[in-house]
């Protein structure tokens, strides 16, 4: 099979490695915008050739679209333009408006909206690794849409990953991304900011690493190339729950300053309560 | 040298099994008001026996206090009442209420103040383990007040342990750990609490092992009994630096009400500052 990635950063480049490595694809052609990162994906033999996507498609049975979500959103229909016989898959973490861009096209069934819910604070191909996705969830959205030979062969790269195949309505799918990791950028973003801003007041901040400061800021390093992107199209979503964040912390606040500890004992025994569902 | 562990949970135990791990300390006893805590401290062979304060005090060269904070901060000048040749040495996550408390004590020389930059979102001794503090900073609090034998003792323990010693007075300490450890929990709280909130209204949220949630939240899961006194005795920073927060979210909030996306970016931009100082 060949397979045509459109974007060779970490996640396009992870999936390449991946798909070579379990003898999904023997043949990965790579497409970017960015030459440096072609190389560089040459180099680590992420990809075996580049082409561009105007030779890559015909000969493809396979199109894994993994740029950011604004770029996939005005490039898919085009692409459907195109497409005969292949599946395209997206992996972008915003479903919704990329699903309604292609609603009413006459290629729609070709295409597969996809999720995989893996990725790190890195990018670009450098940051590519094999196999990140095994034992994590992948959400497929609108799969009454797809045609089913393509749904199928999705299914199946996804299944032979060792991921956990969850389907979705494109809009819940959006609402759910807003709460299990859009968020939590906002909030990493936020605390890097609130921390560089007192370090000019400050000597440096010791020790970062330690102190829970890390895991709970990691995701500050992200690209916002590919976030910006995913907080304008899930804009009112990741509104609704920073609100609800902010308000949450407000009472934080409130309990702090006015020392009501037996009501800040409820509010952490109740956020405790995430053991349950967060191993 | 004969060391006792006042708290064997997780701060307690694991410092017990470094120090028999690392030849520090060949007998450890274990104080504990916990006797379920204290039988599986003997059962992992974390203490090798179990003794009342009174009894374990003569016959020690090294007393650990590993208990709450506000805990520590009413045992300690008792147990300086008692103290004659030991070493006293307090690990808590705040240092200006526990220094303050024993300030005018004429045995206060016996106290070294210090705090190991570790820890866990579990507690107990079933939490502890061996060897975690390497390569980690501890901070020791207003040195000039301990005898020079004391915090020789005490900054050789750390050494043994392969940690970074650094020292700072009491009260910037705990300006400092309010940045780098107590927001942290603080955002993580809210953070559980914002999505288990959500959680009630629709189906359950999937998949909360990915897209970051995993780390930002994980520190959710702390027990109130410890985290209550850290956010009673440092209130004060907790709420300038909870303040500020809270601020820095409101601007990414207004950025994206007013689809303001080039300050988003620079919001952003500006957290990735973060890569500088966090490996």
């Amino acid at each position: 099979m060949t397979t045509t990635i459109i974007g060779t950063g970490l996640i396009g480049g992870s999936l390449a490695l991946t798909l070579k490595a379990k003898g999904i694809s023997q043949h990965i052609i790579g497409v970017d915008t960015n030459p440096l990162h072609l190389q560089r994906a040459i180099e680590r033999s992420i990809i075996d050739e580049i082409a561009p996507l105007d030779d890559a498609l015909p000969v493809s049975d396979i199109v894994i679209l993994a740029i950011p979500v604004d770029r996939a959103t005005v490039l898919l229909p085009a692409l459907l333009d195109k497409v005969t016989h292949q599946v395209i898959l997206d992996v972008g973490s915003t479903k919704a408006d990329i699903c309604a861009a292609v609603h009413t096209h006459h290629r729609r069934s070709r295409y597969v909206a996809s999720h995989p819910m893996w990725g790190t604070e890195f990018s670009g191909p450098d940051a590519a690794i094999e196999d990140p996705f095994q034992h994590k969830t992948v959400v497929i959205c609108n799969r009454e849409n797809s045609a089913s030979d393509a749904l199928l062969i999705a299914e199946d790269i996804y299944m032979r990953m060792n991921m956990r195949i969850i389907y979705m309505d494109a809009i819940a799918h959006d609402i759910h991304a807003a709460y299990v990791s859009h968020i939590s950028h906002i909030t990493s973003f936020a605390l890097a900011n609130t921390v560089l801003e007192k370090e000019r007041e400050e000597d440096a901040i010791f020790d970062l690493a330690s102190g829970g400061f890390e895991s709970t800021v990691r995701l500050a390093k992200s690209n916002p190339a590919m976030w910006i992107p995913i907080f304008q199209q899930n804009r009112d979503n990741v509104l609704d729950v920073l609100n609800e964040h902010i308000s949450q912390l407000g009472k934080f606040k409130s309990c702090i300053e006015k020392e009501n500890w037996e009501y800040l004992a409820e509010l952490i025994e109740n956020a405790n309560k995430i053991k349950k569902i967060l191993k």
